[in-house]
């Protein structure tokens, strides 16, 4: 049966990928990467070359989470799902399409799965999780994300800083992803909720560029980068107390 | 300098160790896991055998995250920190202690970590990220976890049903670990919020024993194992239309 895997390779560093990541790369007769222009090495395609020593093929996407479903992005998932079953009409048997992070946590292989499966049922949607941002910058920064009986929410700035004020508002661990360009507003939104101490953000992680620090109020214009983790942890105290 | 490294392995599937965690289990001069007996081999042991032919030395913790911090449980994390100081005393550079899941996600390292940490402040602690229970469970159930500006919310059955139902109300997917002892509450709870249509169920994932299924009313006195994994994912449109 012809089989579409969405491969989760973790948020940079190719040592995070798993053992089934590098097996199924290895083994699959095409591997496809996201990239925002065919003529830039993305960053999941670079990850998949150190780690497995493969190259993927490039598809093009919208991936700047602006605009909701613009023509422009949902031509770039169409025309994506075509590259994919134009690699089954070859003959391929198993297409791999890598994804940064996890490809059920806020990932474009949804899209593009749910496009592949509406032209042609017949092709099997596989995924294979990988290590998320959160989860790295928790090991890097030494914070532990949820402890006891603590809950833990991700929420994209993009959901607007209503819906981060009010997670804030709560008593678990907060992180918010995607928010370089509102890292002003986040930090305020931190501050107001009296819980910027103990915060976290982390960028880039992985790659050359990255950067992990505390959060501070950005000097005027100043943005993070697109790949811009916060973690807000609770306050905690003894050891086990949130047992 | 004398390390403790807290090693995340994943829910089951010894492919889902990362290349990381196999690397330095292998390069480790101790690796210890959790049980809760002695004489049991735990499935943390029987992951990191399966994965890398590691034989693990066992470390005695109350892991039934029941009664907060009682005295047998601070006792064994006392003497599991002495067992770690032990082997850097003989010697040891570099010492394992592998979690499932993730050592930052509701893990038993963070307590041990901190009593290491308050005997010894010379040793160096780290932790690598692991693949976790929802991320597994959400590739094995075609579940996506998170898409566009939808929160993801994990919540611990031990924090109370109210939490849970608090969480419920929202319009994010819903994560509940721990709820084999309060499954009929918590099938109520996802029936009286509308949401009972797309949950998903998944207990000892990674084991001959799994099961992955949609939720369901437990006749009387019924129980899912301690490892239960419950995902509920909120209504979802057309392609996008989180975005």
């Amino acid at each position: 049966m012809n089989t579409l895997i969405g491969i989760g390779v973790g948020p940079g560093d190719p040592e995070l990928l798993t053992l089934k990541a590098a097996r199924l790369l290895r083994e699959a007769d095409v591997v496809f990467a996201p990239t925002t222009s065919l003529d830039r090495e993305s960053r999941a395609e670079q990850i998949v070359h150190a780690a497995a020593g493969i190259r993927a093929r490039r598809l093009v996407f919208a991936l700047d989470d602006q605009g909701g479903v613009t023509a422009e992005r949902a031509a770039a998932w169409d025309e994506a799902a075509h590259a994919v079953l134009g690699t089954f009409e070859s003959g391929a048997r198993t297409v791999g399409f890598v994804t940064l992070g996890d490809p059920n946590v806020y990932s474009t292989f949804g899209y593009l799965a749910q496009t592949v499966a509406a032209l042609d049922a017949g092709i099997r949607i596989e995924t294979v999780p990988g290590i998320t941002a959160m989860q790295d910058l928790a090991a890097r920064a030494d914070v532990r994300l949820a402890e006891g009986r603590e809950p833990l929410t991700l929420v994209p700035a993009t959901a607007g800083l209503d819906e981060v004020r009010n997670v804030l508002a709560g008593h678990g661990t907060v992180v918010v992803y995607k928010g370089g360009r509102f890292l002003g507003e986040l930090t305020a939104a931190v501050e107001e909720a009296g819980r910027a101490d103990a915060a976290v953000l982390g960028t880039d992680l992985g790659l050359a560029s990255e950067n992990i620090g505390v959060l501070r109020k950005p000097t005027d214009g100043d943005r993070a980068p697109y790949f811009t983790t916060l973690i807000v942890p609770p306050t905690r105290g003894g050891r086990g107390e949130k047992l």
